[in-house]
């Protein structure tokens, strides 16, 4: 069966919005080529999770591929900058937060593209969304209808394509609500407590459940009427 | 004095065109920062190549930045394909050559981008040759207008841009044949003698002086007039 369906290349994190993104491509027909980085994320449990994710949903392939952002620094994932916690939604809303990793989505679809050029794929997944995403540039619509432009010039396929497929950057969520995102996993029986979403877990792998990503993520389980199945630190009130 | 010049990401891969790029961006009054790549090129070479033209510039700043496309094959630079010899202009011009390296360009720039971004740096410059090149696909003057379109929106300076400057893309090689790269270059006192372009050196560093890179490179001196001072293997004629 597989070799008959069209491959896809799916950008995993291992978070909610690449997993649910993996189940939308899979129900579409795609054989899933799931594509995980590990860029000097301050923790691996994200890799972990992404390793989870591939294996629970039987993809095609998987890749990790590596390479060290925090030589470059200029974030609160990759250097050593506070991640802020307990923010309000208009906080968030309010700037590009410091969890902002400089041209991440770039760098991410680019390899997307090269594995995508040599696996003969014509479709690439991605889980942005614009209305959750506090504000990163490289989520908005306009800069994936500009990497798709990238995309028809960058390749083979876009030099010798006549008659060929177009090279096409899907982004199923990106009108997406957190709420919207979670309520269409549910519905195809995606298991969320294989995902990880937040900036600072515990060793232990428990999320903080007070950075923007554990707040939206709660706040989505919570607009879609389910629990969320993963786990939290109990956190003391009072000290805070 | 350094920090008062204007800073620039410039693309150096250790060959003629990127050390052109470079002296030709010192030139211009920026601060050099030299991005290269160890991206799973079949000799180590042009790294050190690299390493030597940055010392030798006495750039501001120089980062390797390491990653694995042997993963994604497809490629005769990064895969167990043959390098191909002996070709004439016309074969090299007719199709993408087994050199190519999927959406190589597309990943290097995404990285000048992140660093440029975190550096503070507005100006990226790249030693593409629209030319010269044997038909890759992103190096033609369409596929870098599409990345700067891209770079436009991918950044933090693409959303809080008002009044801040644009990120440049540089291409000042674009139209220049290797004979114009290699004559700019003495022009500017490069030492071409640090450089390297063989896509098959032997172990000793010897140049091959049969592959595309050879062959354009030792047309490009042929016909600027000038000695190409690197070393060649010594070629037995009868046995090809």
């Amino acid at each position: 069966m597989h070799n008959t369906k069209p491959r896809a290349v799916v950008l995993l994190s291992g978070g909610i919005d690449s997993t649910t993104t993996l189940a939308l491509a899979q129900r579409d027909g795609f054989a899933v080529y799931a594509l995980t980085f590990r860029y000097g994320q301050r923790h691996e449990q994200e890799i972990e999770a992404a390793r989870r994710i591939a294996r629970a949903f039987q993809v095609a392939g998987h890749e990790i591929v590596e390479f060290d952002l925090r030589r470059f620094g200029g974030s609160a994932l990759t250097a050593d900058i506070a991640v802020p916690k307990d923010r309000t939604p208009s906080e968030m809303g309010a700037d590009i937060p410091v969890t902002y990793v400089p041209a991440r989505n770039t760098i991410f679809l680019s390899f997307a593209l090269a594995w995508a050029e040599t696996l003969g794929a014509y479709d690439i997944f991605i889980g942005v969304n614009a209305l959750d995403y506090s504000g990163y540039p490289d989520c908005r619509p306009e800069y994936i209808a500009a990497f798709q432009q990238l995309a028809d010039l960058a390749t083979r396929a876009g030099v010798e394509g006549r008659g060929r497929r177009r090279l096409q950057i899907h982004t199923p969520l990106i009108q997406f609500s957190k709420k919207d995102i979670i309520a269409t996993g549910l519905s195809l029986g995606v298991n969320y407590g294989l995902t990880v979403s937040c900036y600072d877990p515990a060793p232990d792998g428990a999320a903080c459940g007070r950075c923007d990503a554990c707040l939206l993520r709660l706040k989505g389980f919570a607009e879609a009427g389910s629990e969320d199945p993963i786990r939290y630190q109990r956190i003391e009130k009072a000290a805070r």
